[in-house]
């Protein structure tokens, strides 16, 4: 039996071994629900790291000092093409020194705008070289596809100022933003002419402003998701069993995946996937919509789940994510579906995150 | 008779009137060579500002201190955009002030990166509100459609830090830029979130800087060009006379416009006019092709002139230029070749400026 919370030192500190890494690594994957790239390639460079001797210590916004500045940083950009493109590695760490330089201080701690997917390993790579920790909090709880969609700027935060690099040294700053919506589509634009993948850092903000408008605990959520999958695992007892005890979560459907319609526009990954049912499933059919993430789950033509619910497709045997890009014909998965946190349901929240903010012509039911 | 050569006070400092002011916005639009925006929104604000007693004096790059602090502004955009969509006036106000604060050293003057059209004036708009000189210098000569063909890349001036700002209050710095391509596709894609036009600062630079990377005299050569012609309207003589004098320059083409054929494509005005001989010209048929500025002036299919040459279409009776948007059937107009700039004219300028890159099929041969 493993226990629900993990080791802290006497600072709060909860410093990550190579255990913890893998389950986060594989719990964010979850969270992505579809979207926010593969975390594998930040997994492998952050355990090179421990490796090293480096140290990743997750810490809660309580245990920071009330002024204490800590830098959001993620990875922007389209998921398809990191898969080709490999970063540098210190995209994310140059747009964090970019702020720190623009505020003439240094980040007392980094964060992550998402936990789902590749974003919830970016925080981590920057704490390495900077020797700062990370804080156990992000801006969306799971995945989505543009900058306005984190909860820092639901709830007020100002969007500026941020910070974008790429590999090849080109860094642009954002000291002012009139709106998140035009931060996105100008950090887009530059993204675009960066080759489609940039470091992002910022809005900085301080422990105090971020207990207001962060989502906390979510990468204490990535890691009981992933190890209760591994546990199960090592420990052969059904990895989707242990995925929804830990979730908590219901699974929705029972299927193989029988069609895939997936095209790339206007800069995301549109399309739906449809699955035959098997087992308790079976005669029925499941048909999911996505944009990067998955946005609905119908059965029979029956809506079972919308955003912001994390809807999973999980490969049944084994408890491994499959993102959007990697949907193919005959996979047999179980769509498993988590509840958003409590921050993505009120109705500001719905207002940017809910389904009709995805243009789809439903209303929100919580799980 | 008028002199060649304006008033100065001891210091070197011209002052610019409400006269001369007329002239260097008529000048700079016949050195715009169909391109460059109408100068006639930032004539009437630069006179409203002389009006309300500010100053706008004109200094030459050897006047000042050579580790002055020298700043480039200008617009950036779609000249048809800036037609309807009025500048507020402080964009490239604030965008200068973003260069000084990120280097924390006040800019000692301000210059434009383009004498033809619009920009000539922008620099002195931010003159009158920070109490600082305009340099008599500029990084084109002409005008031109991108960023990187100012004599200031060509000649090796790094290409950051630079900033851009709109109406909004919008902000974007780009500290650091991989090339002046590469800073060209990225300050082109946000001022397309910023609606098509933006104000423009930077690469900054010592005086002594510009001296080598700089076009001298540029202002002057505006100024003179339009006082040729305000002359000539007010004595009654001829204005295509006066402005061949004060060119110098020579009439390739007198006409009359019979066709235009004129696309907005890839955020350029790209097209070509037809004329038909008149006076001089009579039989003869004159095609000029144009993106932006005219880039090739055939007479009965031969080459008369390319660029970086100005090749300027001007109206015949009053001399006063018309750009490309304006072109329009029946007009009378005559069209005048000045030659480019030496800085124009080497080998590292014509691989940027030439025939060639701007795609035509011809060698460049000065006028």
């Amino acid at each position: 039996m493993s226990l629900s919370e993990p080791p802290v030192n006497a600072d709060g500190e909860w410093e990550i071994d190579e255990r913890a890494l893998e389950a986060i690594a594989l719990g964010a994957g979850v969270l992505g629900t579809g979207g926010g790239g593969s975390p594998y390639l930040g997994w492998l460079r952050v355990r090179r790291q421990l490796r090293l001797g480096r140290r990743v210590a997750v810490v809660r916004l309580d245990d920071l000092d009330p002024d204490a500045l800590v830098i959001p940083t993620s990875g922007i950009g389209a998921p398809t093409v990191g898969i080709e493109k490999i970063e540098r590695g210190t995209e994310c760490l140059s747009a964090v020194e970019a702020i720190e330089d623009l505020l003439g201080r240094a980040a007392a701690a980094v964060m992550t705008d998402e936990i789902g997917g590749a974003n919830a390993l970016e925080p981590m790579l920057v704490a390495c070289h900077k020797g700062i920790p990370v804080v156990d909090a992000d801006g969306m709880g799971r995945a989505f596809p543009e900058v306005q969609m984190t909860s820092f700027f639901i709830y007020g935060l100002e969007p500026y100022p941020t910070a974008l690099c790429d590999e090849k040294g080109n860094k642009v700053l954002f000291p002012r933003a009139d709106s998140a919506e035009w931060l996105e589509r100008a950090a887009r634009a530059v993204t675009i002419q960066m080759g489609c993948h940039a470091g992002m850092a910022g809005p900085p903000m301080s422990a105090n402003r971020a207990q207001e408008v962060a989502i906390p605990g979510t990468v204490r959520r990535a890691w009981r998701l992933g190890r209760a999958v591994l546990e199960a695992r090592s420990g052969r007892t059904d990895p989707i069993a242990a995925l929804l005890d830990a979730g908590p979560g219901v699974a929705l459907f029972v299927g193989k995946i029988v069609d895939v319609d997936r095209r790339t526009t206007e800069g995301f990954a549109k399309g739906s996937v449809a699955l035959e049912g098997l087992d308790s499933s079976a005669g029925d059919r499941c048909v999911i919509e996505f944009q990067n993430e998955n946005l609905v789950c119908r059965v029979n033509d029956e809506v079972r789940a919308t955003v912001p619910d994390l809807i999973c497709v999980i490969e049944s045997e084994t408890g491994t994510p499959v993102s959007t890009e990697e949907l193919r014909y005959g996979s047999r998965v179980t769509v498993v579906c988590l509840g958003a946190p409590a921050e993505l349901k009120t109705d500001e929240a719905l207002d940017v995150v809910g389904p009709r903010a995805f243009g789809l012509e439903a209303d929100y039911r919580p799980l």
